[in-house]
């Protein structure tokens, strides 16, 4: 059918389940080519393609309410609510968000992007609906994965406390992001298998109902096998432990079971855990195959082979520079032991894995749990990596507190994907990373310039013994530089000078140095001479330096693609403060006190003023101020 | 025995069954004795007198590694590490910490005060152990309580995976801080009476014997029938589906038992998990009845009544004016429901859960979903009042900046406890919630000057309907002012002249407004006239008030309860420099880069320098430069 055509899930109610496997087949053509162009989370939707239909043929959005968990699985709910004609821009600039997003529709009940938020919010929504005596349902969808998620867990509990209605969607593919990890991912694994039990049952009823009554403690026992055989054969004791009436597990590719199922979900009183079983990749053979998590998000590729088109000779990625660097180094330093809250792929670690199998601990997705483990390594004198996302730090931030910077423990944060990351959006912006970090103390905070200076601060990281370290740094690919052989350390709290001037300072570090090196290098030919500093270090600053800075009284302007409120600017503006220079001029530059959202990183760097004409201006303006006084 | 004699927990390994009966009681007189007079945590040590002494003669601390969840169930730990003699300082300025503290004794392996954190931390030190070849066991103990929290699930499921050789001791008292929460409490409660099921097992495991043998399948079916009984009718299932070993419930004031069970539990392989039943306050009635959880942690008291002692006529504590404010409000306004993530107690919410028993919920400890359950109740246009303490909330951070804070909504946080809060010392300071929520974008903050103030803010919070609104609020009692009858609102981003004053203003809120109003009374003397400002709005400022006041280039100084990085006088710096305010003198006091330990608020503000004589001080220097500029 034309999906462009459709303008909500009303038509589905109509359809023949013949009709709705060939829409299926419609939906899958279209995602396999439009995401061969854009990129975006292909092997996730293509597994819910039929569990989607089902659900919104199932129930009433957005009077029933589905909440996607993560969200990168919402596209089919994206086609299914009008959206299709927008998939040209998905994930791009004023496009099409890759996430569940209220304002593109009233089908998005619930926006996310990071895991394990959806129960939760299902909890609230169902509260709100008992108190408001409103007759819906509310419906989150959540991955194997996700329920790894401490936060989903509690959730769990609570949810089977209270025994609010509740369908829980549990689209089990074996697979998150990486393979997944954890105890509960062996239950599942259980309850996978567990359809060959049901003979048994079968056969041990009839063989209960033979057994003579010899007495009343016996029959209670009988009784009880009975019992036991509901929830150990039939399976699903995890969940019904908690609370919840668990159904399947099911074929989430099959029509018939899911409406099955769905419907009697729909009469259980109390929570329902509906377990889905669904395959990832489903429908397009590349996907299908993977195994390592390669298929969950992708740029471009080309649908007749799976090969992914990149740019051709692009420098390293950082955050294979970085795992690379900490290998290298753990050969030498058998404290190293590397941690990921299940992005191995995303955190490039699998060279690290494959050598030191025993040093790398994918803990699934865990934040929490990853920072403390940390901590724990760390007490016992070894030297944890923990690779870690900056907006996945966010969930970490007490234990960062807590348990790591309050006993001052060496644990190195590789902090991945800081700064604007693009396509995935204001959920994933790793912009706060500098305001919560910065006023913990105890902690040190770096950015490199470039990958030479980066595995030199790595480096520095890891022979650093004195408490927590983190090193920030962008999603995407280094600048080309050449590698030194040789790696050193760099001096805790210094900057490096990489221009003289005298009519006014830029303090910067990481992806903004370039911006301001070239806007020097404009005024300089303007007459206007702008001394640049490398402020790799943003916690502790270089106050050496900044002392000498600050004595020449020129203007200084800090830039930092980072949130403004509360910076590394603002740390320039409390040393002044403190010390004395009221009357040095300082200036910021960075992201204002707003939700970024998605687009590359280039338009949004316009969009929010930090480009290299701005700074040209800024400047301008201060320096020219600057002759005034002179 | 004589508790001051105690060097190490060595001696423990030769006494008897009946002398460590006798030492239990000698423990328990002495806690009810020193605990009468400086007030801690007599509940839950009163708990684990005979666990903790079974813990130290069967394993050897420090080499094996005891870690104490929270915490603040370690002062039998304490007595028996030599640290008896210091009890008549504990959580006292200087004093013994009510927690572990590594500081303290090489025993302290691992410091807590927060829940949950003990098994990811065990995870970090089994890992390390294994690494290094070392033979240890690791053995952390954890209450039913803390076991909901979401980083304690996460934990669970990784361990279960891995395997790792470690004793998890669950210590369940049926209540942690206020009776339990959640499903897995009931699992909990199911084990607990699971006793009763062992003789339907010898009798079922007799009777599955005399099953004829009818062929294959039947036979395989009754072999599942008794793997169903190893996993039902001895109960544990919840924990063996993660992959631990259960062992108990046992009663964990048995000496015999607890041997026994530790004894095993030491010979097995992978992770176990020992259910012990203990009885909070055990051993002195007052604290053995409480089912409030008025007994968890106390003030003073009068050993033979039981009755607190309490400071005469003191003014209202703040958590009830919030409370009680809110559920006044909440006569009028249906969309408002209280949500406490386990402190119903603390945050007075009693009056609230009584009145309005469907719009309450206490989550148990599970600080994440707490803020998410908000967030989802605001998509519905209820109005969440999220009781929570400073400190706890450091947990939620990725809750708020990514649920409330990014989707916009109208969430009510009632952040109990910051600034200083006393004697739980640093892990507990309510200091970073300004430097960790004022970045986020859509946020409101206050906090009021009084409590007739603070009942305003509190109408206003809940009148106000344009996203996130956070007023923050100190521990302890008001001021004891009068509070006016009718509610009002106060404008968003108002500030209040509290005195005019030309040679220089401070800027500063809550607490230590009387600190300024008091400096300001003492310069008014000395010919120095300071205004003063309640800047009860952190964010958003006043900026007309603050323009006003830049305008007039007279000195700033800022003061606030809470880290300077990133607070609230880095805002007002922030606010200069971008206006152009580049020439005024601004100058911050509030709490160092540092974490701030046990004491009283007086004894901590005085060490940080953050006194009324400071503040004069200060504005001696201030009001003189400027003096010398005019």
């Amino acid at each position: 059918m034309d999906l462009f055509s459709i303008k909500d899930p009303s038509f589905l109610k109509s359809l023949t389940v013949k009709e709705l496997e060939s829409l299926s087949e419609d939906i899958r053509k279209f995602l396999i080519e439009k995401l061969s162009k854009t990129g975006g989370h292909i092997g996730p939707n293509l597994g819910v393609v039929e569990l989607t239909i089902a659900l919104h043929k199932c129930f009433n959005s957005p009077v029933d309410k589905i909440l996607w968990d993560v969200g990168h699985q919402s596209y089919v709910h994206k086609i299914l609510t009008g959206r299709a004609c927008q998939f040209d821009t998905l994930r791009q600039y004023k496009g099409l968000c890759g996430f569940p997003k209220m304002v593109e529709s009233e089908h998005d009940v619930w926006e996310t992007g990071h895991s394990s938020t959806s129960l939760s919010a299902a909890m609230g929504m169902a509260i709100a609906r008992d108190l408001k005596k409103e007759k819906s349902f509310v419906v989150p969808v959540i991955g194997d994965g996700a329920l790894t998620g401490g936060m989903a867990l509690e959730a769990l509990n609570h949810i089977g406390h209270e025994k609010k209605n509740m369908i829980v969607v549990l689209n089990d593919n074996e697979m998150s992001i990486a393979p997944n990890v954890g105890a509960l991912h062996n239950v599942l694994g259980r309850l996978r298998t567990a359809g060959k039990y049901q003979w048994a049952k079968d056969e041990l009823e009839q063989l209960l109902k033979k057994i003579p009554a010899v007495g009343g403690k016996v029959a209670q026992a009988a009784e009880r096998i009975k019992d036991s055989l509901k929830y150990l054969l039939v399976s699903g004791v995890f969940f019904e432990e908690l609370g919840f009436t668990y159904l399947g597990p099911i074929d989430g590719h099959n029509f018939e079971a899911l409406f099955e199922n769905l419907a009697y979900a729909k009469k259980t009183e109390g929570p329902v855990l509906l377990h889905v079983i669904t395959k990832k990749g489903k429908g397009y053979g590349p996907a299908e195959k993977d195994t390592t998590g390669n298929w969950h998000g992708t740029g471009a590729y080309k649908i007749e082979t799976g090969d992914f088109i990149k740019p051709v000779d692009a420098p390293p990625a950082w955050s294979k520079l970085v795992s690379e660097t900490v290998r290298r180094i753990a050969r030498e330093d058998e404290r190293i032991v590397a941690i990921t809250p299940a992005m191995p792929v995303g955190s490039k670690l699998e060279g690290f894995a494959s050598e030191f199998p025993d040093r790398m601990y994918d803990v699934g997705i865990a934040e929490q749990h990853a920072a403390t483990v940390a901590a724990g390594l760390a007490t016992q004198k070894m030297k944890p990596f923990l690779a870690i996302y900056s907006t996945f730090l966010q969930r970490a931030y007490d234990q960062v507190v807590h348990d790591i910077c309050r006993q001052n423990l060496n644990v190195f944060f590789g902090i991945d994907r800081a700064g604007l990351v693009g396509a995935d959006g204001e959920t994933h912006q790793g912009v706060f990373d500098i305001a919560f970090m910065r006023h913990i103390p105890n902690m040190v905070m770096m950015m490199p310039k470039d990958e030479n200076e980066g595995q030199h601060l790595v480096y520095t990281a890891l022979k650093y013994d004195h408490g927590p370290i983190a090193m920030r740094f962008p999603r995407g690919n280094g600048l080309g530089v050449p590698l030194d052989q040789e790696l050193k350390e760099i001096p805790i709290g210094s900057w490096e000078i990489l221009k003289n001037g005298s009519d006014g300072a830029i303090l910067t570090f990481g992806t903004t140095i370039p911006m301001a090196m070239k806007a020097a290098e404009i005024l300089e030919k303007q007459g206007i001479s702008i001394k640049v500093v490398n402020a790799r270090f943003i916690k502790p600053l270089d106050e050496a330096m900044l002392l000498d800075i600050l004595g020449t009284n020129m203007p200084i302007l800090t830039i930092e693609e980072a949130i403004l409120q509360g910076g590394f600017g603002s740390s320039i503006l409390e040393f002044a403060s403190d010390h004395g220079f009221h009357h040095v001029q300082i200036e910021r530059m960075g992201i204002p006190d707003q939700f970024i959202e998605h687009g590359s990183v280039k338009e949004l760097l316009n969009e929010i003023g930090l480009t290299t004409e701005a700074v040209v201006a800024k400047l301008q303006t201060i320096a020219r101020k600057k002759q005034k006084r002179a």
